[in-house]
């Protein structure tokens, strides 16, 4: 890691299972949370709020659970009952909801300690938070779910929770350095998350390796999603090229080590090529994105457009455009995509791209382009961001593994591979 | 009609044409609602909250749209940045959301005016309100969106917005003697809808008559929803038999009388006979709605149980007990259901059943039985309920079409030729 970096992510996973055998108290682990918080938040801002630290202490003591008092920090784009949720936007500011989202209810439910909210873009679109990139200072951490990546990068949480519409889980897991995993769209609730497009919008992990973000959703969702230290050997797909965005020769050189990585690992690499309905599908996603988001943030729009942030107002505007037609032929689009979907993934357990174009931008005017994520959001396919590799500028980028839908366990199954064969690659 | 009975159902299409031609002012529109409420409601107890009189009038000045200044009332379970929002809980007295809910938006975007908000069953669920039966006081006007079929019904206003999980919109409008349509799954949105079951909640709407319902359809969708006064003749199946409750010797001789009806109106009827994956849906939809509720109301339960109603309560503590492999089950037997609906319809327009399974229980111990509705809902299917008929004890029982998912053009087409059909053969 370069010299200006705060990267220094925690282990959720032997949290956990420290916490099993008493070998650390509860306490300690939220005590731990909070004194990193105060150390480092303040040159990062990923947290829009913390809890104090007595109510903290008596939910860990309280907690019971699979997570049982180990901190975690969720997007401020899911509504908490006990701390303020602005959805990033200046129109929610102080805004306190009665409830708590049903992803919350879940961590609740799992003994989690959620010890604040993080910054998110303004309603999870594109404009940049004030968060910084703990792997470099100088950089964005990606978005929109800026500031769960980065409190889990740099070790103020073990688990944060983000969101991913577009590319909002896996682009700034890639930026930042960490797992992120956007499950197959439906398997986590997200009810009391404020809504961009329903027909998209997924609730995302982050955690510092694959394996602890797939302890965190066998915890949330109650199906057999944890890996173990061995797996059956995958098959990869490769595509060819992008209907979308090209990969940098950066992005290129960090997949090629990956490949490489994996088939030294004895896993084996299958090149594909998409059909011309993948590249059909960059326009609805835009499409379908646009009407939905028109009438899901409508009030905001309507009363208070003079609120938005130029970016987003300009995307509403276009975004009435839409007519229903065109999202009834955007949506017709996707369900035939679906069920093409087989056939892309015939012979191989899951496919491997970069995750982003190129490691992240320096600087803060944009939170980076979520080309290579889009896509398998809008067709629901699990994607994991598979930490471990930088690129030539110093930065993290990682590669996304992508699944069948509802084959999510393979699928970070995959991914515990092919982070362990880059880790003893570099070794 | 009985002598207990304040049903007056007013034209929304009328309105519309007229107020286009100016033959009525739009203030005047408003008028007639507020003042109507103020007769009635008192007896019935359909409105929570309605709009002060001057705001209504400002609203009803500056509309424009299909529905400029035409009156509409929304069940409480939408979220109104400008009236109170409870969700028919306590928990929730008095609460203002800062935004409104999609439907809302596209309410007020096609130029209605939300005269106010009307009772709903405590989120939605089955504990019953306060609320009377227009065409009968001593009578349950069905749940849960009880208000805003018996604001229609009374002639309160002519359109009201309702929702449906299970049989929340077509059986009050059975009970209530007015149309009531279930569009298919995901053809409105329910962003800002209080949510019990993600996989089931859908947006209702109610009307005088089909005609009536197809124009407001119409102008929230932007799809091709209206009826004219002539379509073609509809093929209706009808069903042997229902694997769930028995249709009563009442409900059956109104469905002969419907069946008489379209018959001698040129519309041919079919006997279909539906398969054992329709029964195995009614426990699929038991256990969607449990689990999914378990998660959504997680707040409200884990923090709140002593202000939910006895019913809801205990309906929750059996929720928990659904574990995700039996979801995951229930889940799957929808998608293949959902794959086979095809067969069902083969060869017919739509299908025909009764809407409930009688007319309108006296008293108010319950909302009724939602068990015709319930797997039409699980499916996804556009739903109307086609009123005009009563039955041996003089209440109203509709009778329902069910179309095909995104087949609503021609099943509300089809519902609006039985309603004409049932009309001449009346008269």
């Amino acid at each position: 890691m370069i010299a200006n970096s705060l990267y220094q992510p925690v282990s959720g996973l032997k949290l956990a299972l420290g916490a099993g055998d008493g070998s650390r108290d509860r306490g300690a682990m939220v005590l731990d949370s909070l004194a990193r918080i105060d150390e480092v938040d303040p040159r990062i801002n990923a947290m829009t709020v913390v809890i104090p630290r007595e109510a903290a202490m008596a939910n860990a003591v309280a907690a019971s659970g699979p997570l049982a008092g180990i901190p975690v920090a969720v997007k401020d784009i899911y509504d908490t009952h006990d701390l303020t949720t602005s959805y990033g936007s200046p129109i929610y500011a102080g805004h306190q909801p009665q409830s708590d989202a049903a992803i919350v209810t879940l961590l609740r439910r799992s003994g989690a300690v959620i010890v604040g909210k993080t910054t998110t873009s303004e309603f999870a679109y594109m404009a940049p938070t004030v968060t910084r990139n703990p792997c470099d200072m100088e950089r964005t951490p990606g978005g929109s779910s800026s500031g769960s990546a980065a409190a889990v990068a740099a070790g103020m949480v073990p688990f944060a929770i983000g969101s991913q519409t577009g590319g909002s889980t896996i682009r700034p897991a890639s930026f930042c350095g960490i797992a992120g995993y956007k499950p197959t769209f439906g398997l986590l609730p997200t009810v009391g998350m404020k809504c961009f497009s329903w027909s998209f919008d997924t609730v995302g992990l982050f955690a510092a390796s694959v394996a602890d973000v797939a302890y965190l959703a066998q915890a949330l969702s109650g199906r057999q999603l944890a890996v173990g230290d061995a797996g059956d050997m995958p098959v990869v797909g490769v595509p060819e090229s992008y209907p979308w965005t090209k990969a940098s020769a950066n992005a290129t050189a960090v997949l090629d080590v990956a490949i490489a990585a994996i088939e030294g690992a004895g896993g084996r690499v299958k090149r594909i090529r998409f059909d011309s309905w993948m590249a059909d599908l960059i326009d609805a996603h835009d499409t379908i994105q646009s009407y939905e988001a028109w009438r899901a943030l409508g009030y905001e729009y309507d009363h208070r457009r003079n609120d938005l942030s130029p970016l987003l107002a300009g995307f509403m505007d276009r975004a009435g455009l839409v007519d229903t037609a065109t999202y009834a032929k955007a949506c017709a689009l996707m369900g035939h995509a679906r069920d093409r979907l087989a056939q892309l993934f015939e012979g191989v357990t899951a496919l491997l791209t970069p995750s982003t174009p190129d490691e992240a931008p320096v600087g803060f005017d944009s939170t980076g382009d979520p080309a290579f994520n889009r896509n398998w959001t809008l067709l629901g396919c699990p994607c994991v961001n598979v930490p471990g590799l930088q690129g030539e500028r110093g930065g993290s980028i990682g590669v996304q593994i992508i699944g069948r839908p509802w084959d999510d366990a393979r699928c970070l199954s995959a991914a515990a591979f092919a982070e362990r064969a880059i880790a003893a690659y570099r070794a």
